[in-house]
């Protein structure tokens, strides 16, 4: 009766403090009302032990009795099976959630991760539109926001797709990125103003300030 | 009773042919031995009916009965879902396959599509290690080396995961930038080896020269 474990780093930079991944799963838990506890994994040695279960030394992990579960999305996933609300119970509905689950990775993701490392590796001329990255993030952010402004959330209801989704957006917002989208803004401000999620990143902030 | 029907562009230039996403899904219903049918969508127009099952105006879309999904992992999860042979039946293995469909695309693919743009974009100068996205996927084909030089598919058997690897793997190959990653480069060659692999791939190129 191991329960649900997610691991997490024990200490990261002050920079990715609020977006380290294992905030997907512990707002998924919360919504979920799922009991969970946090584990760390050392974020300066990444041994065999880490990579045994996330081969790509990254975090978080999920584990669920003797199932252990890597990247955000198969988490969330696994979450949203285990849960009441966040996945539609009728086919075409969990069909809808589970697509955009995979658009978030897949479509938004893609296109502002690549554009979000050139500000961090410090190409301070990256805007949305105008550069090739730029240009790559606003096309999909074009096709969000007419996404977004015809519905409150994803696929019905609030789902699985929803945390990914406005978790992925965050990353574009902090860079100001989304002032020429304001339903893809509003829709992140409307996420994150959910009780799970705040209680996901004030969990996320208390464990690695608990490091320093 | 309308089946299974694959939706995929009327034409595309030369460059992406062999390699449009289509390919994951074909491969797919080829290995589950499913009856499908492929249709087209304009390449050139794509409007509110394509953008209706597609909201970011790409290819393919898969139709199930009244159900239309968009993403090509959540329609590897459909086909793997409706097949006997490509998602492991138990929830430990299933949980395998489905961590590698996603590491597929988010950790690797993730990784491979920035690199890949700026080649196609014409930066000629972008070899794998040296520059900040060749590091960048240098790290992932890295961890993919470790694992793959262990096994020979992701989750026991082949699965939907090794679909998704291999076509994910496919792009970087096509630029020579697994020649220092032998593990990788024979995952790829074992998995197009597969006869539903070609098969798909006879079938994506007919389909796209027929429109010549």
């Amino acid at each position: 009766m191991a329960g649900l474990v997610l691991v997490t780093y024990d200490w990261v930079p002050e920079m990715p403090r609020g977006y380290v991944r294992d905030i997907r799963a512990r707002w998924a838990l919360e919504e979920a009302g799922l009991a969970y506890r946090v584990e760390s994994t050392p974020f300066k040695d990444r041994g065999p032990g880490h990579l045994a279960h996330q081969p790509f030394g990254q975090v978080p992990w999920l584990t669920d009795g003797d199932i252990s579960i890597f990247e955000s999305g198969a988490i969330l996933l696994h979450i949203g099976n285990l849960s009441d609300t966040l996945l539609p119970a009728g086919p075409r509905g969990r069909s809808e959630a589970v697509e955009w689950l995979f658009a978030a990775l897949n479509s938004v993701e893609m296109a502002s991760l690549p554009w979000a490392l050139l500000k961090f590796w410090g190409d301070t001329g990256e805007t949305v539109a105008g550069t090739r990255f730029g240009d790559f993030l606003k096309g999909r952010l074009d096709r969000m926001e007419q996404v977004l402004a015809k519905r409150e959330w994803l696929a019905g209801s609030f789902s699985v797709a929803d945390i990914m989704m406005a978790d992925v957006l965050r990353l574009p917002n902090r860079f100001d990125a989304l002032k020429d989208h304001p339903a893809c803004k509003a829709y992140v401000e409307r996420a994150t103003a959910r009780p799970a999620f705040k209680k996901a990143y004030a969990g996320q902030m208390a464990h690695f300030a608990a490091a320093d």
